[in-house]
């Protein structure tokens, strides 16, 4: 517990006084007052990244769906429950900020004929007919922006990681994706990632979530170009 | 913490000897590896009853999905994800119990056509077509076991409970129905229960979780027919 305090306290101040925003966990998108769609994330990773940017010296805004985990120290929570709200959240934030990383699991689609009291099993058995909305894409709209942040996606797959989650990269418009293995990261305390950017990939050794969140900060400060980076 | 260990052990052994499986939670239904479909259950209400069954003497089976709960004291907890492992486990136990209180909130569907493989965005935009089918109906199930446990059910509503509450009694056939409007319940530590029985509904005042639930098994310990109740 001291040695984590103290390894804390000395990360190198890479990222002194730059705004970082981050997202973490799942949207919950919803049917009806009590069931929703949502995913898996525990957002263990997305935490890890705060807690690791927040220790290299930045100034932190953790946007944040339901999870289990405590906000990291000195890092500022936002709670947010479906993909609009994260937007809604992320807009507000995005412009102020100089590195927006992107690691929730976002919903794609939204419920668009959601009920405002629960839905009962109708007569004829049959299954409620759920019709879907596209969510917009927040990491591209940030990527997207005039005077935007310096954008950090992340890409879990099960298959075809390296395929994936270089069109990912491509398609978000972003100068660096993260990828990993979906069934390997998942509410585990371990991850492996693999940077993807304009030179190719590198992939980082398993780690624990907060080591590869240190190695990815790095990565970061090392990219980011003069008007973001620490004086 | 001192009084509530008191409290916890001057509760009467109302239940003393007896065999108690309780469901709780949401179940989580999968779409594809990091995508499901579960709902807002938290858990409290479930895991209150377990633990005020267990301060009655009970021997208790907590047969629970993903909730951020630790185990009550002394209670059997099993995990599951889907409404079929949860039917799996309930089956398995509950032919030895002397009471059964299904305070999980089941999917009523689960989808049929999940992937193994995270599902992409296809080039149309279209979203995923899923196909659902209907979930085991656990209570009723239950309830129509011969020489099965006495068997008490939960409905969360957001509208009409009278109606749906005493509706849902009668089409599960269960003695004891215990109703509850989701809104306020939802993620709450307090509660508003109302008790189903031949005899009409009682309803108890707003209470903290585990009041409610010491409540209601005194409840189950006065209507417990001979062959099960405690010697």
């Amino acid at each position: 517990e001291l040695l984590a305090e103290l390894t804390a306290f000395f990360q190198p101040k890479l990222l002194a006084g730059k705004r970082v925003v981050i997202t973490a966990g799942p949207t919950s998108e919803k049917i009806d007052p009590v069931r929703v769609i949502t995913n898996r994330s525990s957002g263990k990773m997305g935490y890890a990244v705060a807690q690791a940017a927040r220790e290299a010296g930045a100034q932190v805004v953790l946007i944040s769906g339901a999870t289990a985990l405590p906000a990291p120290y000195g890092v500022l929570r936002l709670n947010v429950e479906s993909a609009l709200d994260m937007h809604a959240a992320v807009m507000a934030e995005a412009a102020g900020a100089d590195v927006f990383i992107s690691v929730a699991a976002v919903a794609d689609w939204r419920v668009v004929n959601a009920s405002d009291n629960k839905l009962k099993k109708n007569a004829s058995g049959q299954a409620p007919e759920l019709e879907f909305a596209p969510n917009p894409d927040i990491l591209a709209e940030v990527a997207r922006m005039r005077a935007g942040p310096w954008c950090v996606g992340f890409a879990a797959e099960t298959e075809n990681l390296l395929e994936y989650a270089e069109a990912k990269r491509r398609r978000k418009g972003v100068p660096l994706l993260v990828g990993n293995l979906a069934q390997h990261a998942m509410n585990a305390d371990t991850t492996e990632l693999v940077l993807f950017d304009d030179a190719g990939h590198h992939a980082l050794p398993r780690l624990p979530k907060i080591a590869a969140a240190r190695q990815l900060i790095r990565a970061i400060a090392e990219r980011l170009p003069r008007k973001h980076a620490a004086a």
